[in-house]
């Protein structure tokens, strides 16, 4: 493990000169991440502010003050730092010019250095190859020419991804080969980054599912891990979690929770760091062995575990809360055998949205007294994420269709 | 069961004119129990906000907008009633004046006709009696001759209390016998009391321990009720309760439970309502018997629930603010064999205060990562109801250790 720049002995944290030594946390940008951070910030006490993006979206409807500012706006996050004790993030999208502005004014989590691995696809990449992780085989691609001598060696089809700027698979093309019809497309990005030492390229791995590992950890090194996920997307967005995978080998669940707290460690990641990784099947001459290979990481809580704020002692709003003050981790324990979460996604029909989405609450509150719901305060959109649903339990078949029952009616894609 | 004026069939709400149709819910007083329904009013997406005392109370750090106003002042109610499709309450002291002027703006919840009930504990009394509740025997006492005579049907010692105004133990005073030093103090309140009707005298009950029954109930009726606790009271304060009441004979938990919401029922409580009683043994031709006697009742979330937010699958806060909204209720479900809560109540020498609160949290969390923290953002002060813990699991006196320590330290009463 490569030992960090912010790897240093615990300290206690500094006499914060507010009422009770209660710190004030300052998170940059205002979705539903860091709108579920204030039921955690409420109950230890910690004052939470968010630089919003304008005076409603989601977290300022529920954290005050919400001062308005871009993420790429430098002033804006510099008088934002001077009034937080620490500052951290509802995504990643503060260029490193920010980062470093606000960390000579305060603790900044995580820091500039590792931030960049889940800003930029190519030195994500680099860097895991140099810790030994497990990855798609990838190079980075400047033109076509690239491309095919990438895919001479990998076999197509190829995924390529801009290093930056993508989320929920926006940014992310797969050629099946040269005749592809998205080679223009690919054309056209690769001209856009041309300059900026290109695409990234990767293998296109024939995953059995894609899982997750949840790992928290602080400035001084402590680390805590969630079970490993199951996650299914649907059209590159996130959609359901299990929790714990089912049919997981112990061993390679093990051995995942390794591998990201090698990468937690190994980058200097303070705070949730969430690692999408691909399960494959290999053929050995004993067998098929099941591996797993990384895909992304995000450093901030992610949906992946969403469960946690009902399914395990400590959620990850919690426990990345008390990772970014350096304060001691929670238990990451599940409460129950199985969690499952289903995200409440916008219709893509507009005759599908309902008009009065809390009245949606009569049917599913009334139909399973169980059932956790989470909205977000958001507008309806297509395929936006709404909200979430949380339903735990002893059997898995169960809990699921109960979850999934919840967030189709919420979405409006059932009716009863 | 009475009927009461809020039984009606359940109704779609109205559709409220707010994005997505989710309703503002307004809370009068801004003390810890409305600081506490902001997690789960956030999570269902609904917009709080709270009439406070002041800028920077317990409720006012974490709501926002939070409109300053006594709750006595009927200006500051209507013109809060106004901007809120519910109104609900902190503590009870909004007088029926309020009450009725805020009801006839927004749904008031609960109604001044049941909150009487928890305003004024000789009407609580009277109502109790009639509907054939078990209470200590009581009578209403204008002057000290009403005391003796109550005395010499009910026996010394005597138990004196202020109908209205009392809580955490104030407005309660026991007196041992014609000659006791207190009559000083008793024959100040019976002068005070004397043109309203005067002062509630009650049995001294030698209770075995205090337990307590949660339940709520909403408008169209339906009730949910989590399990009965064992709640302790230090100086008057409550200080430890443990869910469920160990070693509660089941069918007088489920008679005291049947009597929470016949209470509710008759009343017309809306909300949660705690049902405080005291556990008596009577000795019969059979032996000892257990039996409980009504002590005391709330129409709020109240202290002996406070468990429920990590113990339990609905908190109160949640039920609470669904019942307000006339949703169907959430599953009462205990989530762990066993749940102890334990006050944190600020230290009664100055010597003891921590001088940095949040300092605490550095031996509490590393000690035990499985504690859940809450505390509300209040300054220091002997006795005062600062914050509260809670720790959950399978083994009871291991729970009750753990929670006791984190709680004793936090307090101050400890150092290690
Ligand atoms: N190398 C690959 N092989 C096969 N499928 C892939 C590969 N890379 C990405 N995908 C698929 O595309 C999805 C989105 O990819 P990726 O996570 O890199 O994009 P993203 O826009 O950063 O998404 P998110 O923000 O949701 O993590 C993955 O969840 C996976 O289903
Ligand atoms: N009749 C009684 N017999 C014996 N003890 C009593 C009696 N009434 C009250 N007490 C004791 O005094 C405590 C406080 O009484 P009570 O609940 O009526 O007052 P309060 O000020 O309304 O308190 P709180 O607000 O905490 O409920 C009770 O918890 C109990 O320990």
């Amino acid at each position: 493990m490569t030992a960090s720049s912010t790897d240093r002995p615990r300290q206690d944290p500094a006499p914060y000169a507010r009422p009770g030594g209660f710190p004030v946390v300052g998170v940059v940008g205002g979705g539903q991440l860091a709108r579920m951070m204030q039921p955690a910030a409420t109950a230890l006490g910690l004052r939470l502010r968010v630089l919003a993006e304008g005076p409603d979206v989601s977290a300022a409807q529920v954290i005050t003050p919400a001062p308005i500012g871009a993420a790429d706006d430098l002033e804006a996050l510099v008088a934002f730092a001077r009034e937080c004790d620490a500052v951290t993030f509802d995504h990643e999208h503060v260029p490193g010019e920010g980062l470093r502005a606000m960390a000579a004014l305060t603790s900044v989590q995580p820091g500039a250095d590792a931030l960049v691995h889940a800003q930029d696809k190519v030195v994500m990449r680099r860097a895991l190859t140099e810790l030994g992780v497990p990855c798609p085989a990838w190079a980075q691609v400047a033109d076509r020419d690239a491309v095919e001598a990438f895919a001479a060696s990998a076999g197509w089809p190829v995924v390529l991804k801009t290093p930056r700027g993508g989320y929920d698979g926006k940014g992310v093309l797969v050629l099946s080969g040269p005749e592809d019809e998205k080679w223009a497309t690919a054309q056209a990005w690769l001209a856009d980054w041309a300059d900026r030492g290109g695409l990234l390229a990767e293998e296109h791995v024939p995953f059995t599912r894609e899982l997750a590992a949840l790992v928290a950890r602080s400035p001084s090194g402590q680390a805590a891990a969630w079970p490993v996920v199951e996650t299914v997307q649907r059209d590159g967005v996130c959609h359901e979690v299990t929790a714990p995978a089912p049919g997981l080998d112990p061993a390679l669940a093990a051995e995942l929770t390794d591998v990201a707290l090698r990468i937690a460690g190994g980058l200097g990641v303070t705070g949730v760091l969430a690692v999408e990784v691909f399960e494959v099947e290999r053929d050995t001459p004993d067998g098929p062995v099941r591996d797993v290979l990384v895909n992304e990481l995000a450093m901030r809580p992610h949906n992946s575990g969403h469960w946690s704020i009902d399914g395990s002692v400590t959620s990850q709003f919690e426990n990345h809360l008390r990772a970014v003050l350096d304060l001691p981790l929670g238990s990451t324990e599940p409460r129950a055998p199985w969690t499952v979460m289903v995200n409440v996604l916008g219709p893509k029909a507009i005759e599908e949205r309902h008009e009065d989405l809390y009245r949606s609450y009569l049917h599913v509150m009334a139909h399973d007294p169980g059932v956790k719901v989470h909205l977000y305060g958001k507008e309806q959109r297509p395929g936006r994420k709404l909200g979430h649903v949380t339903v735990y339990g002893d059997d898995l078949d169960t809990v699921r269709a109960r979850a999934r029952h919840a967030a189709a009616f919420i979405a409006g894609e059932i009716d009863e």
